[in-house]
């Protein structure tokens, strides 16, 4: 202990972790002091390297609050947080596929009957959607829990405009009926990027890096007897499905957004989305 | 792209680095990624333990202040901070050895004449320390400007006492003369422990390990021609010499800290420190 140098630091470090009484706990902080470590002296990190590193997390602590997550937006930017998903929600085949929950849901979205629209103001063209929720046999899930919400036409959250406060529009709650169905009128969502006057900006501008995300609605579906799931519906064409800066699409998630130049729903134009979502038990 | 799995996201996300025009950056972030990614598939991250991880760094970050860097302090306690130190520092044999610079040095330390007082109150047992400065050849090196700093009895920096406000002691820097020699009283130092109420403390506590650090002072030498020493001179004997927190100490660094029951200095107790710095070119 007393002549610590790059070659035993590691162990030694690992070794204080003897005595943690949770194991799991010790498993993923010895793997992650080991890879740390190996990353350290694989590129030979310089001192100016570290400080900038450490300066580079500490901006990214500071940038959050109630309504910012720069560390989550971090991750989702690395890859981490849908690698993540992909290990965890590995789903039967013909279930709905997963993607990323990001950092704009709230708790507290106003719970909506069918036929709402969730816009409630928010700019975008008019957007119908009719959702079912079925099991792996195709029978309808009757009282689904239907949590939505997306940008609007600008690329903006609620959450993303101070001048709201703290109004919620462009997210809803609804329930499936007996048929496993329901259905709100909302907006189109648009490709936006993601917020980058923080750290994570500054690391996608140095890395020559778009920050956008190619236009999608987020759906969290919840039923007693099936998994969660959290994934969002896109709309191609987009000029981000391939480059999606979280890297969150899949080709099973690109929904049939259909345009209509006038119709029964609306005496102007409008979009429509036929969206059914099969739970995993 | 539109089929991430874990399989293959690793390829994408470190792919979306290839138009940065900074190749070290995109080497650095390149194996980052890969080392992140690896943690997270080999110990299965759960998305609960992500969640975790985020709320872990936030904290962290939010507990940085002007006179807290909950960061360093984690690198610190993980054994990256002296791994860097290690990897960067290496010396010629004879040359004094570095360690890790910590969170406590600060940039408007007073500059003070040899012969001076540093404790300027700090509670502690007296201690005369004669500082010796010298080349790889024993030569000595005039001017090199010697920064000092040291927690007191109680183990605290002067910038953990609030009561303080921006009052300086324990700390100063002085000069070495022709000779390469300057002297200084201060206090002894004690073993402390690192803060821990901070997201820091709370894993040392998680993990079964004590926060301590054995008695030390801090070393910043720089002289022209001469590349900067950023060192500490440990006590002996110390009950954390073996288990520092932060794996900083290393058997060269241990100091001859003499008591004398009474003497040509002080009508007193108090210790004499004689320490010859020697630095590499």
């Amino acid at each position: 202990m007393r002549n610590i140098d790059e070659t035993n630091i590691t162990e030694a470090v690992i070794a204080r972790f003897d005595r943690c009484d949770n194991p799991r706990l010790k498993e993923v902080l010895s793997a992650l002091v080991r890879h740390l470590h190996d990353l350290v002296r694989e590129v030979k990190l310089t001192e100016d390297e570290w400080m900038q590193g450490i300066q580079f997390l500490t901006a990214t602590g500071q940038m959050c609050d109630d309504k910012r997550q720069e560390f989550i937006l971090l991750s989702d930017t690395l890859g981490v947080s849908m690698l993540t998903v992909a290990l965890n929600q590995k789903r039967p085949p013909g279930a709905t596929e997963a993607t990323v929950f990001g950092p704009f849901h709230v708790d507290d979205a106003p719970q909506l009957p069918a036929g709402s629209d969730l816009a409630r103001g928010a700019p975008g063209e008019p957007l119908f959607v009719d959702v079912e929720v079925v099991d792996l046999q195709g029978r309808p899930v009757a009282g689904a829990e239907v949590d939505v919400w997306q940008a609007d036409e600008e690329g903006l959250y609620d959450v993303q405009r101070p001048e709201l406060g703290s109004a919620r529009r462009a997210r809803g709650v609804l329930h499936t009926d007996a048929d496993g169905r329901t259905n709100f009128r909302s907006i189109v969502p648009t490709a936006y990027p993601v917020p980058t006057d923080g750290p994570v900006g500054r690391m996608l501008v140095a890395t020559g890096r778009h920050p956008w995300r190619p236009a999608h609605v987020h759906f969290m579906i919840r039923a007693e007897g099936f998994r969660p799931l959290i994934t969002h519906i896109f709309r191609d064409p987009d000029p981000y499905l391939e480059s999606d800066v979280v890297f969150g699409v899949r080709s099973s998630l690109i929904g049939r957004f259909e345009h209509h130049a006038q119709g029964p729903r609306l005496d102007r134009p409008y979009w429509t989305l036929a969206q059914r979502f099969v739970l995993a038990p």
